[in-house]
């Protein structure tokens, strides 16, 4: 951050996108042009595109009191590049919109763009135009990204099958508990002034929600195996609700085993410092951006060789509905949160 | 409207979207896969695809108070299509993130989703996915669109070459002039209870604010008569600051004659009973969706024969600034209005 606060009205609005997308360079030969026309323009030579976007707004996604501005940049763009990856194709470009309130100045905004740039850098994404305005109240930020893959390799959500095993990648639950312990320390930090947060020994909950990442990795470990899930989704608003949209959209049911579920020490740890359930975290918590899916059972020797990936249940007939079974062999349907149910 | 309030609790998150995509049919060919997965698909077959972006906040670019939700729903596509037009480009695709208030009904935002089907089944564009979320404030609306276009036929900004023709489409500073009526009659109504906004004889300057349409008749004619302009812009900000944008990028100058800018009757009706001059209305105001667009001095003919295109100066080398020329031949040079100025 320079020491002088620059001004957005001194800037105006074009100097403000000068300003915030000097230093975005294009790195895919699909974008043929970027940022500063009416549109941006990509060539994908006769691969097929996915088009994914996701909204972001004060104080329902994110509260700028705990959330540093390049993280939320970072988190905004992994968000969408996570829905990209769900589909198993490649981001390539991605728009960025953002309305700002008349407390931000453009430095403030180029934290944000420098969070954006370096999901965009890591990532290996375009940031291809955009939009910035104004709002009355508070920050708004929405991101649509764009994706080529293979016709043959793009995986929907209705392709799962009778017997398929269920797979998710990596532990769940952290992000949940990680808002949950940022919510606690802000409390604390508004009741009793002067009381600085205590975060420690909470870094990789906090890490998991404050800067999550999306799974590239497990989409280039699938394509070097030649597996290509039979169906799968990103694990944004948890894994009961993942769970059923498959179900719903492949006709079956599923099974998933409770001591199958992937939960990090650091997550059980956080969640009895704040009492509550480990398991229920790991099947409501959102914002995981772990990847679940479904493979033909007959390549369970493939997939059990990927790392971070957990076999968690298989696929049933629809009939058989949506359990999850616990050690005690007891069967609990898995109902999803309603509306924003994981922040409540 | 039904006539028992939908409440979105009540539908959920998933169900609002089922409710509110229900009546969306795809009708593009490029359109693989459309609302229902982590992302949408589309095929371009070897077509350049355009991508472009627009946030609309409220109280920024819209008031609820006289802005009918449907007509906002129209709107937000409209001003998206409009830049995909002046990259010469068809849309095919939209992507439509929405944040709304605790206030909002499911009803509500049927009513903002008619508007937004009207305008996908007028310009023949699929709505293909998006995010509906909450907001702790205002409503947000942020759509993307998709257009595709070949290669040669794409029109940047850069373009303009020294004794390009402008020109524009329609007529200018209509939109702007709605606004002000609507404020006018807003601050009457606020001030005076009881009393009704008086808008009889503003019927044209306000269906330009409040339903306005992009310019895809022209793209078709312009097709039709082989014509590809040199630069194209649409005019969202005003004449003045497109201009600049089109020199600029292009490195030229322009000269336009202001006895040839468009200006419909009803415009300078209205302006004078506000007290404005029409000119500098036509100048400055935003939201018209016209075009701009140069073409070769060379095929004046043709163009003269496209039916709602004004020839309004010529493109000049960079040396010569950008000017307005008057009837009596002075020069005033070209400037554009500041951040969110036509919005005073």
């Amino acid at each position: 951050m320079s020491s002088k606060k620059k001004e957005i009205e001194e800037l105006g609005e074009f100097g403000l996108i000068e300003f915030i997308t000097r230093d975005f360079v294009v790195k895919n030969s699909t974008t043929i042009k970027g940022v500063g026309d009416d549109a941006a323009v990509a060539d994908y030579a006769g691969k097929k595109t996915v088009i994914t976007t996701d909204i972001l707004t004060e104080g329902i996604h994110f509260d700028l009191m705990y959330m540093p501005l390049k993280h939320l940049g970072y988190k905004s763009v992994i968000v969408n590049l996570s829905d990209v990856f769900a589909m198993n194709a490649k981001p390539q470009q991605i728009v960025v919109s953002i309305a700002i309130s008349a407390k931000f100045t453009a430095d403030m905004v180029e934290e944000i763009y420098s969070g954006i740039k370096l999901a965009c850098d890591y990532y290996n994404v375009d940031m291809v135009g955009g939009d910035t305005t104004s709002s009355l109240t508070g920050l708004t930020l929405c991101i649509t990204a764009l994706g080529i893959a293979d016709e043959d390799k793009i995986c929907y959500r209705n392709g799962a099958k009778q017997n398929d095993l269920i797979c998710v990648t990596g532990d769940l639950g952290a992000a949940y508990l990680g808002l949950q312990i940022l919510e606690r320390e802000k409390k604390v930090f508004n009741d009793s002034e002067g009381v600085q947060p205590d975060l420690s020994g909470f870094e990789y909950v906090l890490e998991r929600q404050l800067k999550p990442e999306a799974r590239h990795d497990i989409i280039d470990k699938l394509a070097e195996a030649n597996i290509v899930p039979t169906s799968m989704i990103d694990i944004s608003d948890g894994l009961s609700s993942e769970l059923l949209h498959i179900s719903h959209d492949s006709g079956c049911g599923c099974k998933v085993y409770s001591d199958r579920i992937p939960i990090a020490e650091e997550t059980r740890t956080a969640a009895e410092e704040i009492g509550l359930e480990p398991l229920t975290i790991a099947l409501n918590g959102g914002e995981d951006y772990e990847l679940l899916f479904t493979v033909p059972v007959e390549i369970h020797a493939e997939i059990e060789k990927i790392e971070g990936v957990s076999i968690i249940g298989h696929v049933t007939d629809k009939s058989e509905g949506n359990y999850l079974i616990t050690p005690n062999n007891a069967a609990i349907e898995i109902k999803a949160m309603g509306w924003d149910g994981v922040r409540k």
